[in-house]
C-alpha cells in the first residue's frame, strides 16, 4: 500500500478523510467545535455519572472562553443508573447472540442471570391485551412497526414500548422483558433509553434488542417456532448520584427586559458520545446566541446546558425550581440532532412579530408551521411554571432514530453544513426576538 | 398505539414489516429460503466451533432435500480461533470505551489487560517505517483511508493493514496493534477478520476497532495529544479444531464429461450470521445449479459448501487434495455478497463459447470484463491443481465493506431482487457450460 497523503498535510489530512463522514473545513466554526470537542474530549456522560460531572466542568470553561457571564454549575440529585453488562442469547430453536442493551431504571438480573420462554407480541396492544397472569416465569418480547419520518412523530407511540412495556408485562407476571428497540435502523446497535414502572410493581430487567435481532425473533415467532432466551443484565439503578445544570448569559442591553432562554442537555446515554444527543443542540444554542449577541440583543440570553435530560428531564425541573421568581420571556430548546430545520413553530400571541420571524426564515427553507410549539424536556417545567411564549425550530428527523440512544451516536454523524443551517435559522429568531421591546407571550 | 394489523395476516405481517430490509415474499425462492433459514436456524458459525458443526449437519440435510445426491461431509482439522471477551478504553486524555474486536489468530491479553502508549501510523507504510524496537512497550494504531467501491479493489491494499500490520508492528516491539477496521461504513462495529505472524516473529494481541472510534483517535492524534489505552482481548488461536466441507452432485445426463464445480463458503465469522458472507453465496451457486439441472444439463454439477474459509481457506485446501485425482471441467465461485452481478470474466480458451455466454448475460445488465477470472479462495486450489477454466461473476461490492465480517452481516442486508439476478445470470452460464461438449479449459 503507498501512503495516499505524506509531509506537512498529514495530520489535518487524517481528520478529513473519515469514511462515510462529512468533513468538516477546519476551525469551521463555534458549533461545530463545542460538538467536536465534547465528543473528544469528554465521550459518553450518562446522568449522574462522574462523566457527566467532567461534562459540566468541560462546559463551564468552555462557555467562559467563549464569554458568557455568570456561568455556574448548578448542583441537583438524581435517582440514577449505572452500566453494567448486558447481554443475551437466544439458547432454542438455536443458540444465537443478541444484541441487547439494559433500558434506563432496568433492575439488574441476578448476576447467572435468567432463562425463560419467550411470549411474543406484535405489538403493545397484544401485550396490553394478554390475560393476567398469562406471561407468570417467561419473558415478553414486543415488536414493533416504527419506521422513519421527517418530524418524529412515531417515537410517541412507538417508543411507548419502551416506556411502558416494561410495566406491563411486569404486571402480567413476566421475569422480564426485551423489546425491538425503538429506532429506524438495521444494525446491531440496540437503542437504549429510559423506562419506568407504576407504583406497586416490581420492576423486572427490561432491555432492547436491535432491529436485526428483533427480525430473527420475528421470523422465528412467524414459523411457529418455540423460543428460549438467556439473559443477563448487570446495570442497575442507584439511588442519590450528583448532578447539576450549566448556565451562562449573554447580558443584553437593556435589563429591564426579561431574558430569553435557550436550552439543549449536556448529558448523554453511555452508548454513544452523545453528537446528536445533544451536544449538537448545545453546540446550535450557544453559537446562535453569540452570534445574535454579537450583532446586538436588548435581552439577555441565558443558555441552559441542563443536566439528566435522558432519565426524565431532572435538569429542567431543577432549573424552573431554582429559578422559579425569576421572570423569563422566551424559551427555546434544541434537541433532534443537527439535520437541517424545516419548520418554525411559533407559539407567540404577537402574531405581527411571528409573521416576522417566520418571514426572516422563509430564505433558509424554512416553512411556518402551527402555535404548538412546546420547548422540549428541558424547558418543559419553566415554560409550563410561567406560561412562556415559546419557538420551535423543527429539525429533518428521518436519520435522527437511526442513531438515537446507540452506540453509533457519534461526531460523524453530524453533518457540518445542516449544523451551520441550523445556527443560522436559530440566530436569525434571537436576532429577532432578542430585540422584542413588546411582551412576549404565549397564544391564548 | 394501535395495533396496526391484525388477524390472520398477523404472522406474516410481522415478518414482511422488518425496518430498512427489502421484503421479501413468501416462498420467493430457493435462494432466499437458503439464506434465511441459514442465518436463522443455524446463525453464527466460526470455523472449527461446534456452530460450524452444526451448519454442515443442518447444509447437508437442506442439500439432500433438494434432490442433490451423493451428499457427503469431508472432514479436516484446522488450527481454529476461540472468541472471548474483547475490550479496549482509551484511557487518556479522555476515559472512552472502544468498540473493537480481536482478529483472527490473535493470542490473548493476559487477563487482566494490558496498557500502553499508543504510537499512531496512519498508514501501514508508515508503521512499515517506524525504527527497529520504536514501539518497544507501545500499542501500534494503524490507520488508513479505505473507501467503498464497485469492485471491493481497497480490500487488497487496505486489508493488509489487518492481513500484514499485527506481524510487522511485533517486529518492532510494539506489545499490541490496534487497527482501524478495513470497512467502508460509518458504524460501531468493528470488523474481523484473519491476521497472521511470520515464522519466528512472536505473536502479539491484535485487534480493530470501528471507524468512529478510529475517528477519535485519529482527531487525538491530530490535536497531538498523547492517548493510552487499555486492552484485554481474551479470543485466542486454538489447534486441532474440526472443520470440514459439505458437498452434493446434481448428476448430469452424460457421465462422461467431466463435473464442473461450483463452490461458496459454509462457515462465517462469528459477530454476525454470515448471510452476505456467504450464505449468500451457497443459495446462489445451489439455486443456480438447480434450474439449470431442471433445465437439462449433460455435465454433472458439483456444489461445494467449503468449511473454515474465514481463517486461511482450509476447505478449498482440503478439497483440493481430497479430489486431486478426479477430473473437473471448469470452477466457479460465489463469495462477495448478493448484490447484482455487474461483469462477467472468462478464462475460457473457447472464445466463441466465451462470446455465448457473455452474450447471454447482457440482458442482465452484465458487461463482460477481462480473461483474468480467478474463481475464489474455496476453489482456487484445485483451479491452480488442475489449470481449470474459470469464469467469475462480479457483483457490486459497493455496499459489501458496510457489512461484511461484522455483527451487521445479517440477512436484512440481503436485497431478495438482487439475490435472484445473480441466480438468473449464475444459472444462464451453468446451463451453456453445462452442456458444452468440447473441453473447457482457461486461456493460455
Amino acid at each position: 500500500m503507498k501512503a495516499l497523503i505524506t509531509g506537512p498535510m498529514l495530520a489535518a489530512a487524517v481528520v478529513l478523510a473519515i469514511p462515510a463522514a462529512a468533513s468538516p473545513p477546519q476551525g469551521s466554526g463555534t458549533a461545530w467545535d463545542i460538538v467536536a470537542d465534547l465528543t473528544t474530549e469528554v465521550g459518553p456522560r450518562l446522568d449522574g455519572s462522574e462523566r457527566e460531572a467532567a461534562a459540566r466542568a468541560w462546559a463551564a470553561a468552555r462557555l467562559k472562553a467563549l464569554g458568557f457571564q455568570n456561568v455556574r454549575e448548578e448542583p441537583f440529585t438524581i435517582r440514577g443508573f449505572v452500566r453494567g453488562e448486558d447481554r443475551a442469547r437466544l439458547l432454542a430453536p438455536a443458540v444465537q447472540p443478541l444484541a441487547i442493551t439494559a433500558l434506563g431504571y432496568s433492575p439488574a438480573t441476578p448476576a447467572k442471570g435468567i432463562e425463560g420462554e419467550v411470549a411474543y407480541f406484535p405489538t403493545l396492544d397484544a401485550l396490553k391485551a394478554a390475560p393476567a397472569g398469562s406471561l407468570a416465569g417467561r419473558i415478553a418480547f414486543v415488536d414493533h412497526a416504527m419506521r422513519a419520518n421527517q418530524d418524529g412523530s412515531g417515537y410517541g407511540p412507538f417508543g411507548n414500548v419502551r416506556r411502558q412495556g416494561p410495566g406491563i408485562a411486569a404486571t402480567k407476571g413476566a421475569i422480564a422483558i426485551i423489546i425491538r428497540s425503538a429506532g429506524t435502523d438495521n444494525h446491531r446497535n440496540p437503542h437504549t433509553g429510559v423506562s419506568s414502572f407504576p407504583d406497586g410493581v416490581k420492576p423486572i430487567p427490561a432491555g432492547a434488542v436491535s432491529n436485526p435481532d428483533a427480525d430473527l425473533i420475528a421470523r422465528t415467532a412467524a414459523a411457529g417456532r418455540s423460543m428460549r432466551v438467556a439473559l443477563t443484565l448487570t446495570s442497575h439503578p442507584q439511588d442519590g448520584m450528583p448532578s447539576g445544570n450549566v448556565v451562562g448569559d449573554l447580558v443584553g442591553s437593556n435589563p429591564a427586559l426579561a431574558p430569553i432562554i435557550v436550552a439543549c442537555h449536556l448529558d448523554s446515554w453511555d452508548l454513544g458520545t452523545g453528537a446528536i444527543d445533544d451536544g449538537a443542540g448545545c453546540a446550535i444554542v450557544t453559537a446562535a446566541a453569540l452570534k445574535a449577541h454579537a450583532a446586538g440583543t436588548q435581552r439577555t440570553i441565558r443558555v441552559l446546558w441542563a443536566g439528566s435530560e435522558e432519565l426524565g428531564g431532572w435538569g429542567g425541573i431543577a432549573y424552573a425550581k431554582a429559578h422559579a421568581n425569576e421572570p423569563h420571556a422566551l424559551a427555546m430548546e434544541s434537541d433532534f440532532g443537527a439535520d437541517r430545520v424545516w419548520r418554525v413553530k411559533l407559539n407567540l400571541a404577537d402574531e405581527a412579530l411571528a409573521a416576522r420571524i417566520a418571514a426572516a426564515l422563509n430564505p433558509l427553507g424554512i416553512v411556518r408551521g402551527d402555535a404548538k410549539a412546546n420547548g422540549g424536556e428541558d424547558v418543559g417545567a419553566i415554560i409550563e411554571a410561567q406560561k412562556l411564549a415559546v419557538i420551535d425550530l423543527n429539525q429533518d428527523g428521518t436519520r435522527y432514530f437511526d442513531y438515537h440512544h446507540t452506540p453509533d451516536d457519534t461526531l460523524d454523524k453530524v453533518d457540518p453544513v445542516q449544523l451551520q443551517q441550523n445556527v443560522d435559522a436559530w440566530a436569525i429568531v434571537l436576532g429577532i426576538v432578542g430585540n422584542a421591546e413588546s411582551d412576549l407571550k404565549p397564544v391564548g
